[in-house]
């Protein structure tokens, strides 16, 4: 089928092209002309703006929104909402907060259009094994958009959650999860890093995927960073977060769901990005204090 | 080669089996009888026992333990340290603590018996997939294990870690990030199934098993789970520990590594076995002294 793509970064370019790849019409766009030249090798055409997308769709239009969550999004979503015509069909393929989601399928239902949440996993290795996609909306839109989805995912690869929102809902989940799994790799490979052993990681991370109960396309990765750089000497322990985390803590927290896990590992990655704790500083002072324990000065 | 189990429980006896059909004689004792028609079925020989076994063996000996960790281990390693002669070798494939088992290897060698800590992973599946296998010990003991070591494993599926403890201490972290895992996805389906939406969570473990990032066999477990009770209603939410959780928190304490995850999973297992929080009760009467918040009667 023919597919407007809007976005063409690391995920959206190469599911466009995964999607010509198997025989779809692929029209995209971007802020930047970077992409272009290989939409158009695999056989798609090129718009320099979203005007441009929406004008030479063939009605009615399908858009994929693949751009950062947030202002990027919303901007794009409120072009559409102007531009495109009653039948036409927008999905958020991106990691949009799932409350925002529900919004904006009941303002895109106002002007009769369709409006689908497509949580998306599966990262820069996508394009060759295909996308995890959690897909929320009414049943009559996901059916139209299933001719891509199924070319998009592996085999039994998208799940139609519920309406519009279930499917960032089990996105951010997903993510959440994926925050404790890291978490616990991470404390645990430290753990063995510097105990009295001299463990062989990248030999170990291999072993733990052959049979072992840890093992886990994680661990693949893993043993894969490891194998560049057994003590990861060259990477700093800084981690950013970028936003499905502390979504599913704060759901955690209006559901009344003890989550330590999953709140831990957020937490951990605010404690990564700290030079110098406050919280620490006000320890040592107090200790001093109340005990007279030598703080250490900073120089 | 020739090989002696002592214990033919759920591990050791597929252990067991498992070498009888790759073409290694075993000869096998457990505590009860009820496992030796199978082990003769598949072509071993049961001896009533750890005398018998000592005696049926040939020399130089290979003793595999496969009994509980703590007191039923230790009985059957001091009965072998009395019986077996110098040039025998035993191997420890339960999850004995890795300081016993440094603690071991010195106390066989003192009589010039081999010792080797192989932590072993992959439950009741291991019998068809193969187990996972940590193995610490002196290089050329390992290497007389070898032949077992490869139709235990699958392929790549043993690593000698090092010296006598270091496969048992591997062990132990492999088991502390499993508790991890555990309790993060235990977290997320929690948030999913308590959600405002219906999800199927059947068909949510499968789909995230379909390229997702959080894929593992842990989640292929959940599949089949999920699968036999959707909202796991037949299931308490108790959850015992046998361990290597604890022990792999008191070594991040050792080794002064913040590891929260680790720890809050163990955490949430002890407060799953409580019925009541003592702690709670105490901020309860807290909040009602300072507060005259109402507190919730014993009924």
């Amino acid at each position: 089928m023919q597919l407007g793509m809007v976005g063409l970064g690391r995920m959206g370019l190469n599911m466009a092209v995964r999607l010509l790849r198997r025989g779809h019409q692929v029209v995209g766009t971007a802020r930047g002309a970077e992409a272009f030249p290989t939409l158009e090798r695999e056989g798609g055409k090129a718009t320099r703006d979203l005007a441009g997308l929406v004008h030479t769709l063939a009605t009615p239009r399908t858009v994929w929104v693949m751009v950062p969550a947030g202002a990027p999004t919303q901007s794009v979503l409120d072009e559409l909402r102007g531009s495109l015509a009653p039948g036409d069909l927008v999905v958020d393929g991106g990691n949009a907060r799932y409350t925002d989601s529900v919004a904006r399928a009941q303002a895109f239902a106002v002007r009769e259009i369709g409006f689908v949440d497509a949580g998306t996993s599966g990262g820069v290795w996508g394009l060759e094994k295909g996308y995890c996609m959690m897909v929320g909306g009414e049943p009559g839109d996901v059916a139209r958009l299933a001719p891509v989805l199924r070319d998009l995912a592996p085999p039994d690869g998208f799940l139609h959650t519920g309406p519009a929102g279930s499917g960032h809902f089990c996105k951010m989940v997903h993510n959440g999860i994926e925050y404790g799994m890291l978490q616990a790799y991470g404390e645990g490979f430290e753990i063995l890093a510097r105990s009295a052993y001299t463990f062989d990681l990248p030999k170990v991370a291999h072993l733990w995927n052959q049979g072992s109960v840890v093992r886990s396309w994680l661990l693949e990765l893993a043993e894969r960073a490891f194998a560049k750089d057994a003590r990861l000497e060259g990477i700093r322990g800084y981690v950013e977060d970028s936003g499905e985390g502390r979504w599913t803590v704060q759901e955690a927290i209006d559901l009344n769901i003890p989550a330590p896990v999953l709140t831990l590992s957020l937490l951990a990655r605010f404690a990564s990005r700290q030079d110098q704790s406050f919280s620490a500083k006000v320890i040592a002072a107090l200790r001093n204090e109340f005990g007279g324990h030598a703080v250490k000065k900073v120089e």
